[in-house]
């Protein structure tokens, strides 16, 4: 702990989730002064067709 | 904000789902005030596999 | 099932909370054939304090 | 309600979330006087690629 | 990792929360092969205000 | 949207938290591109009551 789930659309590269995950957990142990080994990133990648803002999902855009 | 998460067993038609969202925003709108830009709505879709009520998966019924 | 989360900042009034949570519901049952008995809606109230958008807290504007 | 959310690793077989699923209910049911009708459980299973600790993905390791 | 949340209404003993999450941990432990030091719990507890199923929420009835 | 959900226990300053959310928000604009007014980040605060690693909550340790 801490955990940190990242919701974002589906289309990122595993280079950019690798730096991702590394510099988010950077900024997490540098703020919390959790141990990095304890802290968990998930991500959670929604298609365009379920996620939606102001009432359309962005399949409808 | 404010955000909205739906669970639900996968097998919606995407022209549920746009009726969907479209709905909820609008409860959401009229009933807290915030403007419809700024709400945010992500369904998570679930395998039947994936899901149990009363300590059974929905695959075993 | 389905479950709905909505997180929001706290400061609503019971009676909006009441018809934020009877409308959800309906435009759910309404959109999904899901029978109303099983839509459960659980609102998670956001302190300013712990919100953020643009890297900035709410409590901070 | 009571509601369980598992987030694991992909890769248990069916029998393994068929005992768990049950299992857990059941400690659930034991020590929160909930009927087991009521307690629903959501199996959220991760791919190594979206999942990672000590600032490194599970599929970089 | 495995992370288990349980969402469940305000109310049950520091014992019950105790026993709760031992035999969760245990059921989690015995069905995924997950090392026990490896297994998270997390309780959220709703207050009646803020659940509703059916329309209703829990502090109306 | 992105949205970043942290949970971790209670008790971090004000001070930490502006920091926190400042560095977060950054990491991810420049490892997805995304806006940075488009970033959504939300802090949930555990009680060691309500947390819990090893079967053990955090309040027995």
């Amino acid at each position: 702990m801490p955990f940190v789930h990242i919701e974002l659309v589906a289309g990122r590269t595993v280079e950019q989730k690798i730096n991702l995950v590394k510099e988010v957990t950077e900024a997490v142990v540098k703020n919390t002064d959790a141990p990095s080994e304890k802290v968990h990133v998930i991500l959670n990648e929604m298609q365009p067709e379920n996620y939606a803002v102001n009432g359309e999902l962005l399949s409808q855009k």
